[in-house]
């Protein structure tokens, strides 16, 4: 199977975070290079990799390539081709940009520096041409773990991967969020759009769920999990402590795999 | 006791919107004017304060001012003056942009039309004008619900806010945007900020939120409630479902009070 790039997304806390590490970990059991982006200027998915806060606060973000590449070629910002091949692939980002787990790189987009400094829109240009342009291998998987919310679809930061992943908990909210994302993601050229149910806790909250969202295709469900939700307080990684969870997540990684290869043909 | 503005920020998902909303209800219950401000692009606070998703749709957003203001004045963006006064007037917001329910007002900041078309920084850049001209009377309370993450603190959207409320939940992501939301929201010169801890199960994982939190004025605790959960999924009003939860967030709101009107001296 061909390298794939997937962005997970959907309103704040439905567990997009650890969704996406958790992916990354079964990606790399499954013997595949997995490129991690943490797309969120408030990122936080480093300690779902089980990376502590102090080595995080050692990475340095995406954003401090534009000011690598200017020093080193004196080219305008925007401008590729030295640092990075116009094609780059993933070997080609430097090692100072990433943090390595084995066979996972964790990239990360770039925070708010100084309150009232502005917005990250330069971060998410730079992040929207990187993804574009970076040319996977076979066996390579990037994911993108997305903002909370829908301005990145205004943004477009995520607008060349193969498949945009919406997690959906159980509330309306979060399925108003589901549909406004899929309206926003259609209008910049994403095709493949699916759901994933994340903390359903009976059968009748998948039944809801499953009626209100059925003009999606849904991958499958995982169920709400004490274990999952006391991690993140005890700073354990979510992969490691649920085995019904990582189960879970497995089969509709499984789901994903067949999809991602119908787009192949 | 004069009116005053608060925002309420945090990571994604710990209860910002059920919590802003409620807080409107109380406020409103002790005879207060409340402004509710959903400074969120992906605006849902309208089904906390009872509003049907088909009449939160109506709601023209703040964006949709700028355009009004330039149609009769012909005016540059950004100019001020005709529509709204240079120090305009909870009562001055014209009615085709607030929803009314009894004595609470709901402006929505706006949201991203479509996919690609940018960031909402105008909307941002508006919201913070405006907040920061509105002159209040006695009795009037402004409450406004931020986005979830950091982003709207480089943006300084909430900059002229008395307090700067942040909701935590227990988990050590939450905990760390507190951190981050604390220096940012200092960095915009913001010097009242304040806890509310949510979705607390245990006198364990208060006492961790406590210790982790030394270094904030915590306002108080409000416990986790299935009943408020469920709210969201049946489409319920937070405020009038579960009596517990309301009482707590009235206790939190006395607190808030006495350091509102410590500012006052």
């Amino acid at each position: 199977m061909r390298g794939f790039k997937i962005a997970i997304s959907g309103k704040g806390g439905v567990g997009k975070t650890t969704i996406a590490g958790t992916l990354a970990f079964i990606y790399e059991s499954d013997n595949k290079n997995v490129l991690v982006v943490d797309a969120d200027p408030n990122a936080n998915i480093a300690s779902v990799l089980g990376i502590s806060y102090d080595q995080f606060l050692k990475i340095t973000p995406i954003s401090e390539m534009k000011k690598l590449i200017q020093e080193r070629t004196g080219a305008e910002p925007g401008t590729y081709g030295v640092l990075f091949k116009m094609n780059p692939k993933v070997d080609d980002i430097p090692d100072k940009y990433c943090y390595k787990l084995n066979k996972i790189k964790l990239l990360i987009m770039g925070t708010v520096k100084k309150g009232g400094t502005g917005c990250v829109c330069p971060e998410n240009v730079l992040l929207k041409r990187l993804m574009s342009h970076l040319i996977l291998r076979r066996g390579e998987v990037v994911i993108m773990d997305m903002v909370a919310g829908v301005e990145h679809l205004g943004r477009a930061t995520a607008s060349a991967v193969d498949a945009l992943i919406i997690v959906v908990e159980p509330g309306q909210r979060s399925i108003q969020t589901a549909f406004t994302i899929k309206k926003l993601a259609g209008e910049i050229g994403l095709k493949k759009i699916y759901i994933i149910l994340n903390k359903v806790r009976s059968k009748g909250e998948e039944e809801l769920l499953k009626n209100k969202l059925e003009d999606f295709k849904i991958l499958g469900t995982i169920n709400f999990s004490e274990k999952i939700r006391l991690s993140d307080l005890s700073n354990k990684i979510p992969f490691e402590v649920d085995k019904k969870f990582v189960q879970e997540l497995k089969n509709i990684k499984e789901q994903l795999d067949k999809k991602i290869i119908k787009i192949d043909f």
